[in-house]
């Protein structure tokens, strides 16, 4: 599980290209490159804008890893109310 | 990077064999077992005794799954910090 960890930090950091947040081109290019199975309508740019200010509580227009680090615990909660609804057991399944 | 996430929410759910939440012995393999490398101290009972303490915010004596993903922002946070610190841009390092 610490290789899964550090994947989620390393996305951010090699998608902020060395800076301190995520602005909205880049966090549109990480939302649809590796997020793109397990959330709905990352093709539409205004729905991921709309997520980006949904994530933005610090209202800078940008996207933290603070607020990374939310998204990541939402898909992870949606992600887990899933399984433990269906067998509880399952391995990941394909999308 | 769905697959990191995916693997972050399987081992919780596989630690908790189907229960709602993780009690001390099944935290304790989970921590042991997975996190060894990037936490210090895992070998100690009393250490991991303490952490759990400390992650357990409504003091049932258990680890939600809530509980168990402030953990795992909480390395987040700190392997973010260790890599922007550094280079910034290096791949991850082995343990």
């Amino acid at each position: 599980m610490e290789g899964a960890i550090k994947t989620v930090v390393m996305q951010y950091l090699s998608s902020a290209r060395g800076k301190e947040s995520l602005g909205g081109k880049n966090f549109q290019k990480l939302v649809q490159g590796q997020l793109g199975n397990i959330l709905s309508d990352t093709d539409s740019a205004s729905a991921v804008k709309d997520m980006m200010k949904g994530l933005d509580d610090n209202q800078d227009g940008k996207v933290s890893f603070q607020e990374y680090l939310t998204l990541v615990g939402y898909l992870a909660n949606s992600l887990s109310e899933q399984k433990s609804t269906a067998s509880g057991h399952e391995e990941a399944p394909k999308h």
